[in-house]
């Protein structure tokens, strides 16, 4: 229903993530042994001034499913470097707003509000930066619980599989 | 991919709820005229104690998009009556956390925690009742703004679309 729409020309600056990508990423936490994961990430535009956002990941091992979550990437018209601001909903119970900029082609946001329901195991301090390079899509995502501050948790690599 | 996968047993109670729906609403508030819109609704289900949850709405006299949101309906296994959590993303810069239970075949959630980013127009106090009736899905959603408390906002019938 949204092919034939236009993006909103506040947009230009993220057009280039648009899209669908796979790849793998990597998990780690001082808590927590590693572990590897596969990921498919999608932004799409609407004709607004946002990107809807989705992605779910699954094990490299069984293909079981791990984490999935869901949302829309804002930019605020007229900024500069673009302010950007991250809604996503996680079906563990955490409801986050992010916020940042644009800036050298990564979108560094970190968590103002994390809302999290009386069952979800409380997270804070989350920050995710994403950008472009070698036609990949790359993310990092550092968080503190409590105890640990500011320690890397996902990192991942996601070629572009919607264009040839 | 999720066709094959059997629904999580914690979510008995919301199972009529998965599908796609589709109808009209109504929009009143004490600051704004009535309005009515159009509406698409689908609850999905991924082998998970939640359902997947996206919908938006567009205007019945022109087709212009007008709202949408994306989250996670939870259902905490072994409470009664059963718990439910709804975590929202919505475009307009606010993250919903609203918790509450399903009783009498009604899901009734307030917003325990409303994140909004700088550049969102804040919303508090919104409360959101979905149930199946004559077939169709229902709900109507109150809010509070600065100056008017708990006043309806919204309220929609919703038809199945995905089966026969």
């Amino acid at each position: 229903m949204t092919a034939a729409i236009e993006p909103h020309p506040a947009l230009a600056p993220l057009l280039a993530f648009i899209g669908t990508w796979e790849g793998e990423g990597e998990g780690e936490y001082p808590t927590i042994a590693p572990f590897r994961y596969r990921e498919r990430l999608s932004f799409e535009q609407v004709g607004k001034p946002f990107l809807t956002y989705e992605q779910r990941t699954w094990s490299v091992t069984n293909g079981a499913p791990m984490h999935r979550e869901c949302g829309y990437l804002r930019i605020i018209p007229d900024t500069s470097p673009p302010v950007v601001e991250f809604i996503i909903a996680q079906p563990t119970g955490i409801a986050e707003v992010a916020e940042g900029t644009l800036a050298d082609g990564v979108v560094d946001v970190s968590t103002t509000t994390t809302g999290c329901t009386a069952t979800a195991v409380p997270v804070s301090g989350v920050r995710r930066r994403l950008w472009l390079e070698d036609a990949a899509l790359h993310y990092e995502l550092s968080m503190a619980t409590p105890g640990t501050i500011d320690a890397r948790h996902l990192a991942a690599r996601l070629d572009r599989i919607d264009r040839p």
